[in-house]
């Protein structure tokens, strides 16, 4: 088993540094006083196509020898890699194929198709949706490119934890990074980039826990794969793979689940406090910091608060169906 | 009459910086498409209290002598403003004393009390307000600061056009600038900071049709005032100061008016495709751009888009009631 190593997720970076936006880190006093820490946010939500996903296509699209990349780039998935998957191809010029359940929503569709790749609909099962990547594959010689569990894409997603490191390191430094935790291509990349940049980081993960499949899986020490997917936070419907888990396994510190309220309330306050829309799973981070369930936020030596770095996934969401609207809607009347 | 120089703006700018945001500069390949234009949004709603206001009143409060803060600070305002004055008062460690009409919404309230100001309530018009604000005057001695027909309040508002020309400027430059304007305070510094750096540069207003005193007063030569006040874009329904006006008759190429449609349009495309939390004021430059009307947005001479700054003024919004919801709340049913 492989794993990226610093060198490749420099080169990663170097790669997709003209493509891609340096998302900003921002910060929010009022959010500080009420967790009583520093926190950094580094704004995956602005990135292109809203979310962190394009870091990683881009960096496969473009590691591609170029008669590799003749043949195209194909690819299974309903949300945002899918869409990630087809910008990057159209800056490289090449085809995207993707393969989507017929129950994706019009926007998504719609998005991927804006991007010009050619979609493939599916019956929405696991099976339907190999089946036909495989079809596409054996048809167009296509390379495959795994929403996560890909080597080229976990260096890809660990250049956004570099780029957060590179902003705050010059100063006091950062105690602890947090990312969400799905497939684990985001978390298994940033562990990798704060590791190689600053060990003494704690890297801690923040998981719904309607889809707490990483926190089993570490406590099993083997990938238990997830069985709900009713969790709001939509991006983190999915199980480890194995090339994110032994990362998982070897740099993270602990695995914290939060509630649905929590997520909601997590996302409200960004969206309110800070002016950002950000997705379900994107607030997952915060929810954790503020649930008090995170370990290591104690006070540093020198009295101050501890500094922690939030990696904002993303921010793509339907603006007609907010959850505070939801739960208005659902609530008696 | 005087008028803030540049030296006023650099030095007003030193002062605040220790204390204000220096906001992210974003661009969304999405919308430059869909106007031919390259656009340049200076990220004033992730500002501290949600809005440049906090630039001004920063300014005003730090320019007192130490005699004159002694006294404390006050207004009348339902609006930014006051949390602005509030939280520069306190950054301070002075008093700030809000005006506030009996109807302003709670929230605002809650902010500004939030921020540790005094709050009188007094009935719901400006001689209500007057009379309440001279009373406090007289019995506290106070410096009263305006919300835009100040100098000092001006020369804030104007450093987050400098910003937006520090940041761009090395590059390929700009060709125009676009603000919103209510009472004209942030158009004027605008127009000020852009006149001083670059002044090849074309400053460009965006009103509210429903609110259009400043077009109007602009064909008049004179100060026409407000009469509706029933446009969405909140923070714009205040008419030109006699500070304000002659910097705008002097510095501002032309005045875009737009519809209350164009504006909600605008507002959702800035949340959708920026994933920016944006005020229906902050929203109307870009209405503006989107719309046509704008002069100066042909290719540049060397072929490529025209380059535009615009400024994303304040995203304070009650996301219990956002207008796509409002509109589809009120349609048939």
């Amino acid at each position: 088993m492989t794993t990226p190593t610093w060198l490749d997720i420099r080169a990663a970076h170097d790669r997709i540094r003209p493509y891609i936006h340096r998302t900003p880190v921002l910060t929010c006093a009022a959010i500080d006083a009420m967790c009583g820490a520093a926190l950094f946010f580094k704004c995956e939500n602005l990135q292109k196509v809203g979310a962190f996903k394009i870091r990683g296509a881009t960096n496969a699209v473009f590691s591609l020898t170029d008669a590799e990349a003749a043949q195209g780039v194909a690819t299974h998935s309903s949300g945002n890699h899918a869409a990630a998957l087809a910008l990057a191809a159209r800056w490289r010029g090449i085809k995207a194929y993707v393969v989507m359940p017929e129950n994706a929503p019009e926007i998504k569709r719609k998005a991927v198709e804006g991007y010009g790749a050619e979609i493939t609909l599916c019956a929405p099962t696991l099976q339907a949706r190999e089946t036909g990547l495989a079809a596409i594959v054996a048809r167009t010689g296509a390379a495959v490119v795994h929403p996560y569990n890909d080597d080229r894409v976990i260096a890809g997603q660990a250049t956004a934890a570099l780029e957060l490191c590179e902003d705050i390191l010059p100063g006091a430094g950062l105690d602890m990074v947090i990312a969400p935790v799905g497939g684990g291509g985001l978390l298994s990349g940033t562990a990798l980039s704060v590791h190689a940049l600053a060990p003494g980081i704690r890297v801690v993960a923040a998981e719904p826990e309607r889809a707490d499949d990483a926190w089993q899986s570490l406590q099993a020490g083997k990938i238990i794969p997830l069985v709900h997917t009713d969790t709001i936070a939509d991006g983190l419907r999915t199980s480890l793979g194995d090339k994110t888990f032994p990362i998982i396994q070897q740099h993270v510190a602990q695995i914290v689940t939060v509630t649905e309220q929590e997520i909601i309330a997590a996302m409200r306050l960004l969206w309110e406090r800070m002016k950002l829309v950000v997705e379900p799973s994107g607030a997952v981070p915060l929810a954790a910091i503020l649930s008090g369930r995170c370990d290591g936020m104690a006070l540093r030596s020198d009295g101050k608060p501890a500094r922690i770095g939030l990696i904002l996934s993303g921010g793509n969401v339907d603006l007609d169906h907010l959850p505070w609207m939801l739960s208005r809607d659902a609530s008696p009347r």
